[in-house]
C-alpha cells in the first residue's frame, strides 16, 4: 500500500516535472535544482555565484525551499532578484508542484536562470523530478569524506557536485583521495568543483557550468 | 490521500513503538535514539562514549541506520558490542518495525543499553518513534547557527542536544549566542551540551545523563 502510493505520487509529480520543462524552454529559462544536507552551503554557494551572473548580465530568479523560516530568502533578496520561500513545515523535500505554482510567480520572459534550493536533506530529494536542468549536489568538507558512499542516490543523479568548505580540510580529517573514490563509486565520471563560500575561491568553473 | 496513509502508517509505528518500550522495559534495558544531519557527528559521538559507558560497567548494544554501506557498524564493531546494520537504500529513516526486528537479535537479559544511530536527516527521523526512552540530536558548529530554526521539529522532539564540533568555532561565522536563542525558541528549556569529538572534550555530562 506504501509503496504503491509512493509510486503514484512520483509518477503524478515526473508528469508534472515534464510540463514544467517544457514551460521553460518555451521561455529560454534554465532551472537548476541545488541539493545537499543542512549546513553544506546551499544558500552560500547562491550568495556566491548570484553576483557574478548578476554582472555577466543573466537575469535570475530564485525558489527557497526550507521547513521553516525565510532566512535563506531573505539572505538572497539582498541582491534584488525575485525570490519565492516555500515552506514546507514537516515536509522533507520540494515538488514538482510547489515549483510549478512558484514558478507561475514569476514573469518567465524576464528571466534567464531560476535555482530552486530544497529543503537541507541528502536523501529525500533526490527522488523529486522538478523540471530542472540538471541537479547540483552541494556536500561540504565538514560532512565527512565517506558522504558519497553513505547516500549514493542524491550523487548519482546529480549533473555536478560542488564541494564546499575546504578552507576547512586543514582542521578536519577530510581526506580529498577517499572522497574522489567515494564519489566515483556512486557516479563514475562525476565531476565535482571545489569552493570555499568564506573565502570566495573556486567559483570560476561553476559559473562556466551555469552561464 | 497521501496524508491519509501517511498518518495510517505514523499510528501503526507508534503503536509497535509503544511495544518496543514495553519490552525494553521489562528486561531494564535503556534505549536512546541518536538523530542529526549526514556527518554531524553521530557515530562519533557513539565512539567517544562506548569504551567510557563500558568502563562504568554498561553492557551496550548498536543500531546503525544508513542508507548504504556498513561504515559505520564497521566503526562501532570495533568496540567489541552487539551491533546490526540497517540499509534503508532510498529510505530516509528508521521506523518502529525495523527496530523491532533489529532488537530481536540481541539477548535482551544481557544488555543495559541500546543505542541507535538514525540516518543522517534533520527532517524524517523526527516523525517515527523508535521506542526510545529519549532522542538525542546531534548538530555540529559547521552546519550553522541559525538550524535549529529552519529544522524546528527534530529539536523540539529531542530531550537532549548535543553540539558537536566546537573545536571548529573559531574557524566557522558560528555563534554560539544565536545558536542558543534558536535552540530555545524551538524548544523553551532545551537541554544542550557542548563536544568535541576529534579533541575528545565535553562528555562527562553526556556520560551522566546517559548511564
Amino acid at each position: 500500500m506504501q509503496v504503491k502510493v509512493m509510486k503514484n505520487i512520483l509518477r503524478a509529480n515526473d508528469m508534472l516535472a515534464e510540463e514544467i520543462r517544457e514551460i521553460l524552454k518555451q521561455n529560454n529559462v534554465r532551472m537548476f535544482n541545488v541539493l545537499g544536507s543542512p549546513g553544506a552551503g546551499k544558500t552560500a554557494v547562491l550568495e556566491a555565484i548570484l553576483p557574478k551572473l548578476q554582472s555577466l548580465g543573466k537575469r535570475v530568479a530564485v525558489i527557497e525551499g526550507d521547513c521553516a523560516t525565510s532566512n535563506d530568502a531573505d539572505r538572497i533578496a539582498v541582491f534584488n532578484v525575485p525570490v519565492i520561500q516555500i515552506n514546507t513545515g514537516s515536509g522533507c523535500h520540494l515538488d514538482a508542484n510547489m515549483i510549478r505554482k512558484a514558478a507561475g510567480e514569476f514573469d518567465l520572459s524576464q528571466l534567464d536562470i531560476i535555482f530552486i534550493e530544497n529543503v537541507g536533506n541528502l536523501v529525500c530529494p533526490a527522488s523529486f523530478d522538478l523540471g530542472e536542468e540538471a541537479k547540483i549536489a552541494v556536500i561540504s568538507v565538514t560532512e565527512g569524506d565517506d558522504k558519497p558512499l553513505k547516500y549514493p542516490r542524491i550523487f548519482n543523479e546529480s549533473q555536478l557536485v560542488v564541494l564546499n568548505k575546504i578552507d576547512l580540510v586543514p582542521y578536519t580529517n577530510f581526506q580529498r583521495e577517499t572522497f574522489y573514490t567515494a564519489l566515483e563509486s556512486s557516479k563514475a565520471g562525476a565531476v565535482c568543483y571545489e569552493v570555499s563560500c568564506t573565502k570566495e575561491e573556486g567559483f570560476e568553473a561553476l559559473i562556466n557550468y551555469i552561464k
